[in-house]
């Protein structure tokens, strides 16, 4: 028997919308060694649950008073609000009472309950937080930090790799998956102080498929199934990534916007802060690429911008 | 009178392409003041301006005998092929012979080939390299550094913010262009040691218009017009940012491999390193998204993956 706590009032539309999803599971799906605990407000939860014909049998409800809300400070609001969903949900997944816990409330009082309710792993330097990424074969991948631990050390990101490989054959099902250090170069020794550090660690590492550096045009081909990185790049990166969805629902294929991804049009990328306009192209400039680099220097050149580079870094 | 120099034999394409670029920049514009200088073997670039019927009276050749290929290593490159078509191209451009230098060659020689042939501004920290970025407004920016400095202190990222705010106001036309800070969430103090530590330097920095701090969603929208990152985070938002005009190129737009970018359908984040399963969710999640998150809970209970996670820290 599995028990899953879900906090009923997390998220924007709570806790409509968390019975919802309750529904569509048990609808999908007949594990009947499953049940699920919801947290929350008892009246609103039982009024949905009979209003959208939600089969109840293998629910149980925890009456909470509080709710915990998206702006609220994590430590303060978890601390003072000892009968809100997140903190109660907490304490019975500490307890046993229940054997994982679910919310799409204030992430940051998710994590501040994650790393103070509940023990560490043994072992564990730091929690880490991971998030699927879909790979254009088909496939799916991880990345991970993707924001728990914005400063890293080389041995974290070991065991991200650890952790994220152990994850991924088993929850994603991913035969021996590839790892990838996400990197600004695919040579070893490239990259920053961290990453330069981290690349023997994983290589040594006998646990890991280790890959070796992969960069950011890899996030979404199949090169490596487990993109290991500090919390910070990694954040950026999945930040990123989900506003790809946005601008491709409003966007046509062959659209304006779309096209001006096309980094042909540039031309090159200006060196700034030498003394002379240099522009550095790509291996792959043809000939649009070449003339608005010509176009760049020229109106480098005529705006003058390396006097006013000058001026605005040494003031008179 | 200005004179661009070009790397002929820069490029995967050279020397054709980047004869047809000056090509079509000279049928696109009629500056008289302006004088092309290529740098490369001159019989092949006599042939190509002949048989692409390209003008060549404001066209000067440099013969060099020698390419640097796109992958030798940078500063050995520069040091013994002295009559390169971009050691020679940096000679003419540190002597004042021509007024900018392009190539799309060898990335690394180019950038190594900036830093020393040139001098740097007086007062600058360290010189960096920018993208521009479109935005879906219609809009462009502009994001520093892009990969010349991998590790950055606070001070260069306040001087890549001048430098950005100068550039993209005199060359991008962008009036009072908005300063952004690349980090992981919006508020002051969040993100990492260095973005934490920049944040005040900008905020106190009157040469710019600083709007804050920025996320990586923001990439695209058009919140900041000069977004300001180390040179590993922009090289690897950079990359990623490419990647995504090739994968529009052979998707559809309800294509399903767009739609995986739904971040919706895989539910929530799971927390690894602490003692049970807990899956955090974004605020916006609706049934589905509930319903996955039960889906991943429920998988890592089955899997048992948290004692494969200890087991594979702490290996018995």
């Amino acid at each position: 028997m599995m028990n899953i706590g879900i906090d009923a009032m997390g998220g924007d539309f709570a806790p409509l919308e968390a019975l919802r999803g309750v529904k569509k599971y048990l609808e999908e799906n007949t594990n009947e060694a499953l049940r699920i605990t919801l947290f929350g407000d008892a009246d609103a939860i039982k009024k949905i649950i009979k209003e959208e014909h939600i089969p109840a049998a293998s629910i149980d409800i925890v009456a909470t008073t509080q709710v915990i809300g998206m702006h609220e400070h994590p430590t303060r609001a978890l601390k003072e609000k000892t009968d809100s969903s997140i903190a109660v949900g907490f304490q019975y997944l500490a307890k046993g009472k229940t054997d994982a816990f679910i919310s799409a409330g204030n992430t940051g009082t998710m994590l501040v309950g994650a790393l103070f309710s509940l023990k560490t792993i043994e072992g564990i330097l730091r929690p880490v937080i991971s998030s699927i990424i879909p790979k254009q074969n088909g496939g799916t991948g991880l990345i991970l930090d993707v924001g728990l631990n914005a400063d890293c050390k080389p041995e974290q990101l070991n065991q991200f790799a650890t952790l994220g490989t152990v994850y991924a054959k088993h929850v994603l099902e991913i035969e021996n998956p590839k790892v990838g250090l996400i990197n600004v170069g695919e040579e070893e020794g490239k990259g920053n102080i961290l990453t330069q550090a981290t690349y023997p660690l994983l290589k040594e590492n006998k646990q890991l498929n280790f890959i070796g550096n992969i960069e950011g045009r890899d996030t979404f081909n199949g090169k490596a199934d487990v993109m290991v990185c500090d919390g910070f790049t990694g954040n950026i990166i999945l930040k990123l990534a989900e506003s790809i969805y946005d601008i491709s629902k409003t966007e046509a294929p062959d659209s304006p916007y779309l096209n001006r991804f096309n980094f042909e049009i540039y031309g090159g990328t200006p060196v700034l802060g030498v003394a002379h306009p240099v522009i550095v192209g790509h291996g792959i400039s043809k000939a649009t690429a070449f003339s608005n680099m010509i176009r760049v220097a020229e109106k480098m050149l005529k705006t003058e911008v390396l006097h006013k580079l000058k001026d605005a870094i040494q003031p008179r």
